[in-house]
């Protein structure tokens, strides 16, 4: 049995493990176009910033570890070509030696993430101007960091990756400047939540150019202005474009793979695509959306790490399932913790949901206990049957653990009732005698 | 209409106002034989050791704040003396005056929480022996605390009071002795968990007698020593009783309230005691175990406050229901959080669950961002169906997330699989791509 993997990061390397967990028999190869394998996408905003400061924590795996706890081979440097799938045949090039060459396989499971979306702004060729992506991204990040005539940053785009550098820059001493085409931060987001953010981005004084677009970049070698379409010119020494990613989804498509409407590729619950002995995982795969059953592409490394894993063990011949996603999501906001799951408003609208928005505001711990903060929880709430279809949190210390029980109880269906009868932990340093999610489902209670 | 209540803690309190808020006409009376109301018990042991320093911080409302936020009437020193349930009539004391007087109520609610055990030691009358319960109590300690010759404390009991006032005394500069008459900390826990808050204990040095109890105590006229019943003989300056509580029930029981076998007040999901227009709540009160549906009695703050607001409500004509609790427990034990939730072992094994444990120690967040803490996990399974019933948490920060998302899980009866596919919150600030509750699941799916 040959198993090949492409992609070595998040889903390529869990699918690569769980497979051999699951066949101590089985070839693996995993063939990796970049020059790391395994690194922590997610950490990069703290790479860059020196909150972790050395890059072997980021790049948790060689690929000598990986061949020696996994018995995997990884061939770094290596971009597959093409897939022929009537042989089961990869074609590669070693990117190094210029080398062609190919592997067959028996199963094949595709990772091949996903990558920043990047428009034909004029000017995108001028120097300082980048995306985040890789661990050679951040590392050419930086590299420019470094250069004492940097000092402003312009970020082109409000949504996660564009908010956590935010603050990474801000750290860094930079000034920065965030232009965002929509006209709120994280446009995901409700506008009463994300103007909770945009307050505290002003006050750690990092400038909003908002409902304002990129209409190109300026300067001689290096980029020296970004003009909005406003007409708007902003200055600076380094620009970072974070205005999306889209899924790696076309060495698959080009084999037959079918690719779903979200220009990820299709799978099914056990991460098969449509063509047999093929899977797919990680970022350049859908998921099902566990509230509406509709194939959706939400690309996160919990999501990818799940796929990979499932993959791996289908195509090694078990048998697992990945049931799909609430979409939960989270991020560092200086001192804000930002998060989501479930459906927002208009999602549930658009499920012919009678959908109500209930927004309060609670502490996360007594408020005599030291380091009292408040959080503030907007939950959507199906009218009909009271049941909880979506959240989203947003304050201090303590709201990574309320979207976490949002998201389970989103996940089981509670009803408001639910919420505020469910037994949480009480103690004064953790929360109030009615903790914040009890709140939120007495006042929901009470509003349906 | 005229609705009494009897104590004005943590459900008296509630009771009081949610009657209120159901019923704006009422008259409503609280009689309170202590001189503070609704003050945060579960908040004494940082008042104590000054991490709250104000005791206003504690005591949240006086009777004056009450009376104009609610329009309720609170007697304090007033010690309600007989219930006539014949008549619908209170007979009651004035603690200050020796007064005494009646009064008539159309609805009652019985609230009279719970009150150290004391058991008839030789010496328990010496001085400097407490109890901890209400806020003088706490300030009778804090005196003691602050004569200078007060360098020496010994904890009867390893329970959550015994183990927070640890902290507490140790945060002062006392020497810490702890007396438990069980072979472990923490009786209701596991003893693989108790052994790391023991050993956390004797890090913090905190000396830990285990299997051992009192057997008198000794001193001239303050307490100078505490002999054991293997006779060891402990040099003292101060001893705080903490070996449990017992619920205030016998004013109840005089008045023909039945009792349950748990020795509080049974009462059904209403809030209702099995005597017409008499309703019990809160630490005097019994609770339905959601799990095995039997009547449990768990003092705890969080649940007093969701059964004072329900009895509240229903004496005040609305209809609501307490569904009943999962016995969620925290605390603070010096820098680890120890949470609870569900059935432990024994528990399921007595409800013919083929129950299995499983134990695994995580991160609370990715290795690389600053502050990273193991956390241990402990569940129990049942085997059949996969489902999971218990749980204990011992760890750092980041704890108190976990014991709720399994006290969640727990409620909604999920399954091992099902922790592994719940789509929890990733960023490396608040966890791992595979949460440690995901982690938890994945292990026991192994297992079971």
């Amino acid at each position: 049995m040959k198993i090949a993997v492409i992609g070595a990061v998040a889903a390529g390397t869990s699918a690569a493990a769980k497979a051999r967990r699951t066949d101590k028999e089985a070839e693996i190869v995993v063939f990796e176009k970049g020059t790391d394998i395994s690194y922590a996408g997610c950490g990069l905003p703290y790479y860059i910033s020196g909150v972790t400061p050395s890059r072997s924590e980021i790049v948790m795996n060689t690929a000598e570890d990986f061949k020696e706890k996994y018995n995997v081979e990884v061939r770094l440097q290596h971009e597959v070509t093409q897939i022929e799938t009537d042989g089961k045949k990869l074609k590669y090039k070693n990117l190094n030696t210029g080398e062609t060459g190919e592997y067959k396989y028996d199963k094949l499971i595709i990772a091949t993430g996903a990558s920043p979306i990047k428009p034909p702004f004029e000017g995108l060729d001028l120097e300082n101007i980048f995306t985040l992506r890789s661990v050679e991204s951040a590392d050419q990040i930086k590299v420019a960091l470094s250069r004492k005539e940097t000092q402003k940053v312009v970020i082109i785009g409000a949504g996660l990756i564009g908010l956590e550098m935010a603050e990474s820059f801000r750290e860094l001493g930079m000034d920065v400047t965030i232009v965002e085409l929509e006209d709120q931060v994280l446009p995901p987001y409700s506008k009463e939540m994300a103007e909770i953010v945009a307050e505290h981005l002003r006050e750690k004084e990092v400038e909003l150019i908002l409902d304002d677009g990129v209409d190109h970049f300026e300067g001689e070698d290096r980029v020296e202005k970004v003009v909005t379409a406003s007409g708007k010119k902003i200055e600076t020494d380094l620009v970072l474009l974070s205005i999306g990613v889209k899924a790696n989804s076309e060495l698959a498509e080009k084999a037959g793979v079918e690719i779903g409407k979200t220009g990820a590729i299709k799978v099914n619950e056990r991460l098969e695509t449509n063509l047999k002995d093929i899977y797919a995982a990680g970022d350049c795969a859908e998921s099902t959306d566990l509230l509406t059953n509709k194939d959706v592409w939400v690309p996160l490394g919990s999501t990818a790490n799940k796929q990979g894993r499932t993959a791996g063990e289908n195509a090694a011949g078990g048998d697992y399932k990945h049931y799909g996603i609430l979409k939960t999501g989270i991020t560092k906001i200086f001192d804000l913790t930002v998060a989501k799951t479930g459906l927002d408003l208009e999602e549930a609208e658009k499920e012919e949901i009678d959908a109500v928005a209930v927004k309060i505001k609670a502490h996360n711990h007594a408020s005599y206990y030291p380091g009292t903060a408040p959080i503030h929880l907007r939950g959507i709430f199906d009218r009909e049957n009271g049941v909880i279809v979506g959240a989203e949190v947003i304050g201090g210390e303590g709201s990574d653990k309320r979207i976490d029980v949002l998201a389970t109880a989103i996940y089981n269906r509670m009803t408001a009732g639910e919420l505020f009868q469910v037994d949480l932990a009480y103690a004064p340093p953790y929360s109030g005698p009615k903790d914040a999610v009890a709140i939120l489902g007495m006042v929901a209670e009470k509003k349906i």
